[in-house]
């Protein structure tokens, strides 16, 4: 199966992005299928046209966060959106035959726009922009999108533009569907939804240092107010995180019994946490403070090659499809 | 001073079309400015999405009527809009920044999408169309556009767009002035609007057999029902034609008074305009003819690169200004 999927370059990863969405796209890597990993800078600017100087970092940061976490440019095609002009090409074309109304019956396009009332989304690229993500995905022809619940609405949208143009032209796309993956629950370490703004987010990319500050004095069950108080595991968020980042059976059972016979402190429970988190986190680390700028580089240089040509092959379909192709020419 | 204007590729041209704007390209070429004529195929979609047989075929015919009329590509570059990708990347930039209450409120959105209510005008192409003009004017850094009348607003939202960008970034463009020229009132053939739906327009690219048979039947001064009744020039489309085709004096004098004194009949005074029609388009049709495929392709070929070196060089300027640029994948 194709697979494309990216992640808009909006600053530092947290480990919510890798629970959310980074873990299936190694997880996909591996099973064999032929995946397209890129950076949505275009995307960026929908919300963020008039701070664009953090842009270029953070995409390159981005590519960074990817190959640390296990996308593997030998297997998968890593790439920079604004690199590949065709998707602002076949963004163009579409457009030619979605409605406004359709673009503005969107549910995020109102709900997004009230939460983030602050920035200016009345631009026309903030409404077109689904219109931009089903080009993103339809070029590379891809089969599987995987994505979080909030973006199934779009994958939808993306299938009825396929249906549309291969209803009104000739058969090119295929129908893309969503792929889910569970994404276990994590709240912030105050508790809260997790949010940069809220400074409770633990970085992906970090060290020992300040994993342990961010996760000891993380909240707990409230109602463990002494070491002595009985706790519920299922109230307290580090719980969640334990099981995010696969406790053993064994040790389960011991948090669970002396969390809720008051038998062990929440200190120790965290250290075991911390332990576990480690684990899974410093190869993470470790891979990405080996990366060399000139190896970046060339990911994405090669990736920027191989997604191009793709996108070249397929735009040469809509060509054909829509009857604009100047033969002529050739 | 940079010109550049476009037409969209909807058919064969007729003499609304020459003096309405081809004749004023040649006129700027002649001058001395350094021009970019193009095919305005993607905006042929804006309206005929779901008829795009005929866009290939008319968007080289355009070219030929171009070449036709005197547009030399020694002096001026001719070339095809679809085939410079980089309008689609400017176009979906520029949308970052224009809100979609603006686009709303261009008073031609509105105007015809009534006048064309038999066509589906919701798209999103179609409300987001000054922005691809805009982008087209502004990616070759023109500083003059020869429209018509009903154009000017889009010009003054082309200078909005270039006053926003180079506001928000650096400054990366000029802001373009319309060009207008003297254009004659010219009516169809029945004394109606000239349509090419009510079949009443002269052809550009036509014959002297086919000219007669427009001429000799066209609808004169209501007044002179018979050789013997007084007629009045002013109140005649015929006249309106012998000004626009450019009667001399004397010949104007005749007109005038054998029309007004019944010395002539109206098949002598539209003998008199066959003449001077004929030995304006001849040349035209003659040069028309002349044009072999091959040379027709070597055009859009050579205009299409040259085009593209300046849309080039104008996206990187935007990318630098927008700090947009990858400069490490160099
Ligand atoms: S012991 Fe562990 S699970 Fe129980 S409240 Fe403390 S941190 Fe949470
Ligand atoms: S003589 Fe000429 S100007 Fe007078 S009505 Fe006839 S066609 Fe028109």
């Amino acid at each position: 199966m194709r697979i494309l999927s990216g992640m808009r370059p909006t600053g530092s990863l947290h480990i919510g992005h890798l629970f959310g969405a980074l873990q299936s796209w190694v997880d996909l890597q591996e099973k064999g299928h032929e995946c397209f990993y890129f950076v949505a800078d275009w995307h960026a600017l929908t919300t963020h046209y008039n701070e664009t100087g953090e842009i270029v970092k953070n995409s390159i940061e981005l590519v960074k966060s990817y190959l640390a976490v296990g996308i593997d440019p030998e297997k998968s095609t890593i790439f920079i959106q604004s690199e590949i002009k065709e998707h602002a090409e076949l963004t163009l074309l579409f457009s030619m035959f979605v409605s406004v109304s359709r673009l503005e019956r969107v549910p995020t396009y109102k709900e997004i726009k009230q939460q983030l009332s602050e920035r200016d989304l009345s631009n026309a690229g903030f409404l077109i922009y689904p219109v931009l993500q089903a080009a993103d995905i339809l070029i590379y022809l891809a089969e599987g999108v995987p994505v979080g619940e909030d973006q199934v609405y779009h994958i939808e949208l993306t299938r009825e533009i396929a249906r549309r143009f291969n209803y009104l032209y000739e058969e090119v796309f295929p129908e893309p569907e969503p792929v889910l993956s569970k994404v276990p629950k994590l709240l912030g370490t105050d508790g809260r939804k997790m949010s940069k703004s809220y400074g409770n987010t633990i970085p992906l990319i970090s060290n020992e240092q300040e994993l342990r500050k961010m996760i000891m004095p993380m909240i707990t069950d409230p109602a463990r107010k002494r070491r002595t108080d009985p706790g519920n595991p299922e109230k307290c968020p580090v719980w969640d995180y334990h099981k995010a980042f696969g406790i053993s059976e064994e040790d389960a059972e011991w948090v669970k019994d002396g969390c809720t016979n008051a038998k062990i402190g929440c200190v120790d429970c965290k250290k075991l946490l911390l332990k576990n988190m480690r684990e899974k986190l410093e190869p993470i680390w470790e891979r990405y403070n080996s990366l060399s700028d000139g190896f970046v580089r060339d990911v994405i240089v090669e990736g920027n090659r191989k997604a191009r040509n793709v996108a070249k092959e397929t735009m040469q379909k809509v060509k054909n499809a829509m009857k604009l192709d100047y033969d002529l020419l050739k």
